[in-house]
This record gives structure tokens, C-alpha cells and sequence, in this order.
């Protein structure tokens, strides 16, 4: 008997922007790109185990227990009620640290690559636990990326405990760019920066502007998703951590953006544009702004309504 | 010449139900009763007076530069650019200081008369203005009475620097009920109690219930509405204030109601129900747990979508 079956699955899930500005831990988007790349296989071995990881720089851990791949895998097996060795391969797409769900998108394509190892026992939904199990092991417990990484489009977390997630609409020719500096930040560097409390104001405010964004998302109102994008809670205390944050946002602006703030915790920043045409020279005026202070980028132009996690 | 016109306009605002819930500020939704009317006549002698007040038991103020619906009408008139001089008569219809917006609707009933005798120079929505000046001489600058007592429906109040509304959806079928018990409750007293600053874990819990709101509206999900309507952070405070609050809320719930909540700041409660029938069994159960705090009510079943001011 082979110690490895020939049955190999490889899955794909989208980079995704959570927060979108004011919804912080609240809202998320998937992109169309980057993403991550897992590809699981079933092993005689009881357990599992990550064979190899690319596009990392080495910077990630093949112990499964301390990957989100290898947790949410591991979730998976466990929700599915099966002992089996199974075996992953990880390519990252993404930068880790940028913003984007990096870890969020090794999860979800993880527990996708298992359930449909298994015969797809569980349902795309019930794969949001053990994702949120893998991003609470490395970056706290919030579903703002694994959400949209699996169900794709834009995501609405309405609670985590129960879980309750809406499907938002998304306006056909909304688009979405995301510029990515070469420099990393973590979430949990991010999360410190946070006020604790907010004055109740500033409650009203983002409450009345997030609002606005969802009425907006449904009635399609592109111009009143420009007036609800700016935050006052989050974004100015996170926008410290990101050399020539301001900078970018305003050029993003100044260059025809509907919007734009920080994605996630950062140092990605996000715009929403108009059409593929405004996106692309949003895009271009961000990350001319970023390379003032010194900074490359990788640049995304996507539309706003993405499939999420798929068989490759 | 006689001192009076003949032309005498009457117009009728109806009561409103501020913050819904977890909407402090944000939201504000017509009622079909009950409502003040507004009688107003050209005179000869130029500026504002109020003649006769019925059904206040004597507590408002003659002098209209201490009435909200004074107020309104002087403002109307400067913002119209008219001197002459104008005659009111208000009829109470709404309970003071019982958290249905009995400030904002003879603000409003008064504005829109004076803009009928005028010819209509301003449309209805720059008539918010003017009431806003008036609820900000005697409770605070908000429009989430006022915009809902002029415009109908369910009102989203975004911004008020500058104003900008947003009409939001009602489904079909939900009814409103709202049970006022005999006591008064100032705005100032309900106001005093709200906290000064919110923990961020409340900030995200709010908006996230309160973009899971807007989203129901739109969709029509009558289950998602009755999940999102408790607040953590203004109703807890303000229930305090109000002799068997949390008792008439599950008094509600326990009868069908898909949400219960303080109306306004208080002391009526109001809930969202999926039909006229199940809406007046709410209104039952409500009024008997507030006969338990041994006080009697008034009750209304209203459908979800009313329209605002109008003409007798």
C-alpha cells in the first residue's frame, strides 16, 4: 500500500479587506487577488502534517498545531467527526502581515482543501468555525477575513457568539483597489494602537455612517458610499503605524476614489472606485504617494463582487 | 381691512419613535397617530403669535419664541425670506415629555403650515432645518424626530453637519406598536444618564446590529430584524428611568413582538411586529406589565410606513 493516496486537491482563497474603513471587525470583501494556494492530500499517517511552504520566506511554521492552515485543517477533521492523515502544501500568495487576511486565506483554503478531501461533508458556512479558531490562535478571534475568504463577495458579521453573518450587495460596477507597501505590520501591533472606549459621539457617528454604507450597498448609491468610508475611531490611531497613511488615502482621493482607508489593520490601504478605468488610476496615484515615503507596492485592481475560496 | 385672513391652513404631524433600539440619534420612524395639528393664519400685525394651546393641560408656553412650534415657524420664515405676520393655534394631540417627538411634531406641523400660507417657497425636506433650530432650543440638536415627522417612513439621520438623510425601507408588513405609560420623562433627565464614552467591544456590537438592521430593511428579513434590535449601550441606561421597562420589553417579546425598545428617551416602548394581529396582542401584553408598575397606558398599533406631515 502507498503511503500516499493519489487523490489531491488544490484549493485557492482570495487576499480580503476587512473593517472597509468605519465596519471594523465588522465588515470584509473579497478580493480577486492575491491569494493562497493549499493543496491537501490523504496520507497512511494518521494526523496532519504540512509538508512544504513557499512564497513565505520562511517565515511561517510547517507545525500544523501553529498554522492557520494546519488548525483550521485540523477543526475541519474534527467538525467532520474523521480520523484520517491528511498532508498539506501551502504556496503563499499573499504577504503575511500586510492587511490583507494572510492567515485568514490559509485557513479557509485549508478547510475547503479537507471538507472536499472528505467528500464535502460540511457546508461552506460551517467552515467559518474552524477558521476563526485558526485566526484566534494567531491574530484574535474575529471573522472579518475568513468570512469573505470562504463565502466570497461582502460580508457582514453581525455577531460572532452565535455566529451570524448577512450577505451584503454589492453595486456591478463598484471596484475595489488595495495597494500593499513592502512593509509588514501585525495585527496584534495594530489591535494595541486601538482606544479602548469611545466617546459617544463618536459612537453615533460611525454607527449613522455604517448605516448609510449598507443602504448605500443596497440602493447602489456610489456617491453616498463616498461620504460613509471616513472613520474616526479606528483608522486615525492605526494610520500612525503606516509610513505616509494620510498621504495615500488623499492621493487615492484626489485621483477620483470613492473612498479609501486603511485595509484591516494595514499597512494595506483600500479605495473604492467608480469603474475599472478610476480604479487603475487610483491605484497608480496611491502608490505614488506611498513611494514618497520611500515605499514600493504591489497594486490590485478588483472587482467588488469576488467569488471566494475555489477548487483550482 | 380685517385684521385676519380668511385663508386658515390646519396641518397634522404625527408622533415618532426615535433610536429604535440601538439607532441612538440615527433613526427615526413615523407613526400613524397620535399627532398635533397646527392651525396658522396670516395677520396684519407682523411677527409670530401663538393664540391658543389645547390639549397641554396648560404646560406649554404662549410666547413662540419658547414654543417649538414658534420656533419652527419663525425659522421657516427667515429661511423663506417673508415678514409678515403669522397666527398659530396648536392642538396636543401627543403626550409631553413621552419619548414619541411631541416637540418635533409641532415643530414640524407648524413649519409646513407656515410654508403652505407662504405658497410652498421651500420644499418639505429644507423644512428640517428650521425644526432642527426648534428641538435644539428645548432637547438637543437632532433630527431624528423632526425628519421622520416631516418626510414619513423610516428616516436615517447620517450626518447632521452637514444633514444628510437617507430614506430607508420598511417591509410590508411590519407594524409598529407603541404603549405610553402616564409619567413624563424630560429628554434633559433621559440624556443625563447615557454614558460619556462606550468600551470598543460596544462600538463594534452596535454598528454591527445596526448595519444588520439597515440590511433587514432592505431584504425584508423580519428574523434579522427582531435580532438586531437590543442595545447594550443607551437602553440599559435609560430603562432605569422607566418603573417596569425590562418587564414591558419581555412582556413583548414573550407575545410575539420580533423586537422591543425604549421609544425616543423614554417613557413610552415600542416593538416591531410581523402583522396587525400579532401587533395589537403585543400592545395587550405591554400595557398589562406596565398596569403591574401600576401605570395605565396608551396604546398604539401603527402600520411600519406612515406618511409624515400633511393637510387636513
Amino acid at each position: 500500500m502507498p503511503d500516499k493516496s493519489d487523490k489531491q486537491i488544490s484549493v485557492f482563497a482570495p487576499a480580503t479587506v476587512a473593517n472597509l474603513g468605519l465596519g471594523f471587525d465588522v465588515l470584509g470583501l473579497a478580493l480577486i487577488e492575491p491569494g493562497d494556494t493549499v493543496k491537501a492530500q490523504v496520507v497512511l499517517e494518521p494526523g496532519l502534517r504540512i509538508s512544504k511552504i513557499s512564497g513565505d520566506g520562511g517565515a511561517l511554521p510547517l507545525e500544523a498545531a501553529d498554522n492557520t492552515a494546519g488548525i483550521a485543517a485540523w477543526h475541519t477533521l474534527k467538525k467532520a467527526g474523521v480520523e484520517i492523515g491528511i498532508e498539506l502544501e501551502i504556496d503563499k500568495g499573499l504577504p503575511i502581515g500586510s492587511g490583507l487576511g494572510s492567515s485568514a486565506a490559509s485557513a479557509a483554503a485549508a478547510a475547503y482543501a479537507v471538507n472536499l478531501l472528505l467528500g464535502s461533508p460540511l457546508r461552506k458556512k460551517e467552515l467559518i468555525g474552524p477558521c476563526i479558531e485558526a485566526e484566534a490562535a494567531v491574530s484574535g478571534r474575529h471573522a472579518d477575513n475568513v468570512a469573505p475568504a470562504l463565502l466570497g463577495g461582502l460580508i457582514l458579521i453581525r455577531s460572532m457568539q452565535p455566529l451570524d453573518l448577512v450577505r451584503l450587495p454589492i453595486p456591478e460596477d463598484l471596484f475595489v483597489v488595495v495597494v500593499t507597501p513592502e512593509v509588514e505590520l501585525s495585527t496584534k501591533e495594530a489591535r494595541a494602537v486601538l482606544p479602548g472606549s469611545v466617546p459617544l459621539p463618536d459612537l453615533v457617528s460611525n454607527t449613522a455612517n455604517l448605516a448609510a454604507l449598507v443602504s448605500a450597498f443596497y440602493s447602489g448609491d456610489l456617491g453616498m458610499i463616498a461620504r460613509c468610508v471616513p472613520d474616526k475611531v479606528v483608522t486615525p490611531a492605526r494610520a500612525e503605524l503606516i509610513p505616509g497613511c494620510m498621504d495615500v488615502i488623499n492621493a487615492a482621493l484626489d485621483a477620483g476614489a470613492l473612498g479609501s482607508s486603511i485595509s484591516g489593520s494595514g499597512p494595506s490601504v483600500f479605495s473604492f472606485c467608480h469603474s475599472q478605468r478610476s480604479g487603475i488610476q487610483v491605484a497608480e496615484a496611491m502608490a505614488a504617494a506611498f513611494s514618497k515615503a520611500d515605499l514600493s507596492c504591489r497594486k490590485v485592481v478588483s472587482p467588488g463582487n469576488c467569488c471566494g475560496v475555489r477548487r483550482l
